[in-house]
């Protein structure tokens, strides 16, 4: 019987850098997909019914990057120092070979993985992604910044970027958070004050508009699949197309009606576009 | 009764610079629809299909640029020259404020109309486009440039290049071409060798690859409408998408099982789709 991820419990590596990272591991795969969270998430952040659905055929595994929830450290103030992270955590498992799924901020370390460490990497999901130095990105609207960035997180806040202003978005956001919010056991650490700060220093560092800093993307040659939601504020369809532009080989899709957390919201039919990407022969 | 563009008489401008220009110029509206055609192309070469549904409520008024077709003198081998003369016309016709529609080469020369005299134009089409200094884009691929670069042209070439492989857009293209070579009357002169080898130097001259003049796409700073076929080989979808993703405000549209030839293919959604857009008040 499958495992189930609110069932999967958390374990522990310590890493070469001496930074002992909290994880959860389920399903089977020759090539694990590694995930990378959004800004200020921790392992319980991930919508359960997605990871499920990943996981059918194929190993998943997420974890709490340096100083995030149950990991230890610092929480680095830069996405390059975050990806050093995410493949320290990598060779720690002894993973040689991987697909990654980034999400946000996630996203963000996926390319910075991807252009420091081309070799460990097979195929890369960008979810609700954006370029380093795109005009128009320093630091996210800032009715989004208030309704995420608070000392302490607010449902209705979260809510409110996640998901669209329709019924049927508002409902689905319900649901996913219910998904999210309802584990009773096997809980992470909350992420911290530095952790937030530090994160989204990186995300204004990561939008500093840098037109040179564009060309970057073509040296990210590997099959990419770029995703969002029609309707995000916090991180705006055009920086979807703007990957798709630019990297040398990538394929769009746009979630209707939904806005950040379009993955949670449509997880079904997002769980099965990566699971044809990550298995497309081509 | 409404003027078909099958119908609709050539007429002759003089410039200040000296051109005759060839157009025509049918329907009503007080912000005319001035289009730009595609490589090796004159007044007959345009769907009247097409140009019917975008005239139903609006002017829209096409014509030969410099060297091409009906108009006097010698077609030049720069985009920016092309702008010129585009502006020249539109200067001799008294139009102070118009609305541009560019297709293939002819989005190139909106592009850099755009930037020249911005104050002149209120909205922008750019149908199978691509930026200046975009990479892979140096000239057409091998066997696009063998289709529809011969001294003679070949229908067949020409199939092959503006409509997919499927039955569908085959058929379309038959049609499309029944109803463009189909015209009996009213004639427009073939366009020359001459103006071939001047067109494809200036689009090869704006495919040479140069990140820093993407950046150029940020001061075409007025609404745009980006639309190409899925299946474009001529221009790839990857430049629409790109487009988006630098203008600082584009919509985009990719119509399904299409190719370079999509505006003439679904010519009713795409003259809504049109229309839709220059009629929107946003």
């Amino acid at each position: 019987m499958p495992m189930t991820y609110l069932e999967t419990p958390t374990q522990r590596v310590m890493s070469g850098n001496g930074i002992e990272y909290a994880y959860r591991d389920l399903g089977q795969s020759d090539i694990p997909l590694v995930l990378l969270i959004h800004f200020r998430g921790n392992l319980d952040n991930w919508d359960p019914a997605l990871i499920d659905a990943l996981a059918t055929n194929r190993r998943v595994i997420t974890f709490d990057n340096i100083g995030v929830g149950a990991t230890t450290g610092t929480t680095p103030a830069t996405i390059a120092s975050m990806a050093r992270g995410a493949i320290d955590f990598v060779e720690a498992l002894n993973l040689e070979y991987v697909d990654l799924l980034g999400f946000s901020i996630g996203s963000f370390v996926a390319q910075e993985f991807a252009l420091i460490r081309p070799d460990a990497i097979r195929r890369v999901v960008l979810a609700a992604s954006a370029p380093q130095g795109a005009a128009g990105m320093h630091g996210w609207a800032a009715d989004v910044i208030a309704a995420v960035g608070q000392p302490v997180t607010d449902p209705q806040g979260y809510l409110d970027v996640f998901f669209a202003s329709s019924d049927a978005s508002r409902l689905a956001g319900q649901e996913a958070m219910g998904r999210i919010f309802g584990r009773t056991t096997n809980h992470d650490e909350p992420t911290t004050w530095q952790t937030r700060q530090a994160q989204y220093d990186a995300v204004c560092a990561w939008g500093i508009p840098n037109h040179a800093l564009l060309e970057r993307l073509r040296a990210i040659d590997l099959p990419a699949f770029v995703a969002c939601g029609d309707g995000d504020r916090m991180i705006l369809p055009r920086y979807s197309h703007l990957l798709v532009g630019l990297l040398p080989d990538a394929r769009l899709k746009i979630y209707a009606d939904s806005a950040h957390g379009f993955l949670f919201q449509h997880h079904a039919d997002f769980a099965s576009d990566v699971n044809a990407f990550l298995d497309d022969p081509d």
